[in-house]
């Protein structure tokens, strides 16, 4: 005998997690489709040189490497950004631009696993390529605040900020030489303390740090704009365009600026966002992304700009299920009890008559005991059995018992028993 | 630069194809739902003992086999069936028995690719698991019929037979010691002509294989228990039991007996069924399966017997487009002009009551010329244009264009527009 076990880092889903995890991703979905945005897949397998890239950093040692039968160095994705990329490169002649497109697929890491941070897990991407637009910019904003307003979130608040505005205030200050340093100092501004930060600008700039953490602070104010044509005569930027965008969509409460927003060292080259849910910051960002100048530089000549994001599907779900914004799990309604062997294809006529009111519905597949049946419907947590007995066929009744409450009723016609099963108010359970 | 390339037999999948997909996957995830199936996942990798099993088989050959950092062998699964073994022999304790379980995910084979064969490719199966009953055997068969006409698949024919009954005719005959060479000749019963099988049922058992062809021929005129009660004194079988079901849910234009299928050396032990659809039998079997015995044998003491079944989502693919049989791509319906950057909260006030309407929508991000606004339009199959210029805003009318025919309409409220667009009448692109 084999010891049944899986690989550390790896986990099996199992009915319920799976069913919200659905249930997750067609709420995406929908809102994605509601804008016009097209799914791809790409393979789990890519050659070790595309998902490499230049290569070098952090990353490669994250990426599930190996060598296949035929000798050949290949790896399973590690996001679905290189991927991306590839096919943008591949597919140019057949793909209409600008391109709207979202993934949502498992990727792969070797990385050690870690409390909590699995080896295989689920990304949720969308992107608009090929253009570079202040509409692109703000559509992708209010596609986040679209995705997570039908999924029940309110209290979240997306943080913008702008690379490129960095980069002109860091020119004018004197600091571009530094740039990369301070983005990645910046990028831990909530993550440590001030005075921490502050050291660290010093380290590398003296003095001038002040302005940075005066012009950071300032943001909060919403003077920043003011500020930034006093002080360094940079005036009608592209994020305050977005911003008296949400001024005149009246969403202020969800939309801010923020310069400590940075997204470390990725490759982004305009805005760039994270998005936090305000009762739950300990989360993380649950959408983050930005724009960048050209996706395809490692595969192609031609050039593509474009804005993306991407959705942390696990922090949502928990976020979900802490504040129960996932409606119950219901696998099924009904019950129909096994009474005699005989009438199976009673019960399956039945069955089918509830089946085409859109009412999940099984029999028990087998003529046993009735408690053993009961347990079933019980730990699957069905609320309703359906009894078909000599009686009830005698009378040409239907007997529903409600399995929680124990409660029976009996219906003439089946469309009454619909009728009543359909009504939420009646399932005690869901 | 590096060539964007993906590895031989693997492909990208562009949003048509990924759209039909999700089609196919939804429409078959509705009648699993309607039955009160759950869905589970696993781990795309393994270890390699997990895959193997006892292994030296042909399977073994076929597996994506590697090495991992950790010096650990592993995997890619190669199927849902394994998976499902190890799985229940690890989570017996919180699973609801009889578990009815599907599984919808990528598989991979190490196999050289061949023509229409590829190395990543989906499937889809479905199982019953923890019981041996009738009941249970006649709920995969409803289950497919259903699956089918869900899909709009008519003229379909499940072909079933039952390991066990051939078995005790072998023994009648006299010619069990032969019991696997025999199912594996008769399994290629419709890929050679009869006398090849006669003649290698020949070599085996001599005279006998008479018998076994008579037997064949006689599943076609329905005789086929009496010749079992007559001739080897077999009666009151588990298959006589079901076809008598079927007959009496009216359904044997959709069901047949036939001993020709046989799954080969599978591992099934009781009913196996074969689904064709008959006006495109050489597409092969779209749905295929059977009853075994012990699932977990490999990994637990404790027996589940259980019967499951394998669609072939590409197979039916191939058939519901050949025949139209998927709604034509629709990815949106809608898309409003950008005429000026500075009407965009305009744009999106409307765009948000048509999103509300559950109508795929969407502004054009960026205001550029309109010919490019309706070549995008064009390319992705959007039948409508809708005009917010300074006329149409000055008269308070939305004006709509119908991109194929150029005819132009206009409406004084947005609620009419929205119910015009929701017509499908209207959409002549659709």
């Amino acid at each position: 005998m084999i010891e049944p076990k899986i690989l550390k880092g790896f986990k099996d889903a199992l009915p319920e997690e799976e069913y919200y995890r659905k249930y997750l991703i067609n709420k995406i979905e929908e809102t994605l489709h509601l804008f016009g945005y097209l799914p791809i897949d790409t393979p789990a397998l890519e050659y070790k040189d595309i998902l490499l890239g230049k290569g070098g950093g952090e990353t490669d040692k994250q990426v599930f490497l190996f060598t296949d039968k035929g000798d050949r160095e290949v790896g399973l994705r590690y996001d679905l950004t290189v991927p991306l990329a590839r096919f943008v490169s591949m597919h140019e002649n057949e793909i209409n631009f600008p391109f709207k497109r979202y993934h949502i697929a498992k990727v792969w890491r070797g990385e050690k696993p870690q409390r909590g941070r699995f080896r295989e897990f689920y990304q949720a991407d969308f992107d608009i390529i090929g253009i570079d637009s202040i509409e692109s910019d703000i559509e992708i904003i209010l596609l986040i605040y679209n995705l997570l307003k039908n999924l029940g979130v309110n209290n979240f608040i997306i943080k913008i900020n702008d690379r490129n505005l960095m980069h002109s205030i860091f020119e004018k200050i004197g600091v571009s030489n530094f740039e990369k340093q301070i983005l990645s100092i910046l990028d831990k501004y909530y993550k440590v303390s001030e005075s921490e930060i502050k050291e660290n600008l010093n380290t590398i700039m003296g003095d001038k740090s002040d302005d940075i953490i005066k012009m950071i602070k300032s943001t909060k104010e919403l003077k920043i704009f003011e500020l930034l044509k006093e002080k360094y005569d940079i005036s009608d930027t592209r994020l305050e365009k977005i911003i008296n965008f949400i001024k005149e969509m009246d969403l202020e409460q969800y939309v801010e600026i923020d310069f400590a927003i940075t997204r470390g060292l990725d490759y982004y080259t305009g805005i760039v966002f994270e998005t936090f849910i305000k009762d739950s910051i300990e989360l993380g960002s649950v959408c983050s992304g930005g724009r960048y100048d050209n996706l395809t530089s490692l595969f192609s000549k031609n050039k593509y700009s474009g804005i993306g994001s991407s959705i942390g599907l696990d922090r949502l779900m928990t976020y979900l299920l802490e504040r129960n914004l996932v409606p119950k799990v219901n696998f099924c309604n009904l019950l129909i009890a096994n009474l005699n062997e005989k009438d199976l294809s009673l019960y399956y006529n039945i069955l089918s008559r509830i089946h085409s009111s859109k009412i999940n519905c099984e029999i028990y597949p087998q003529q046993i005991k009735l408690k053993k049946q009961f347990k079933y419907a019980e730990d699957k947590n069905i609320p309703f059995i359906l009894f078909l007995g000599e009686e009830e066929k005698e009378n040409s009744i239907y007997k529903l018992k409600n399995i929680r409450t124990g409660e029976e009723k009996t219906f003439s016609k089946i469309e009454e028993l619909i009728i009543y099963l359909k009504n939420p108010q009646n399932s005690t359970n869901l």
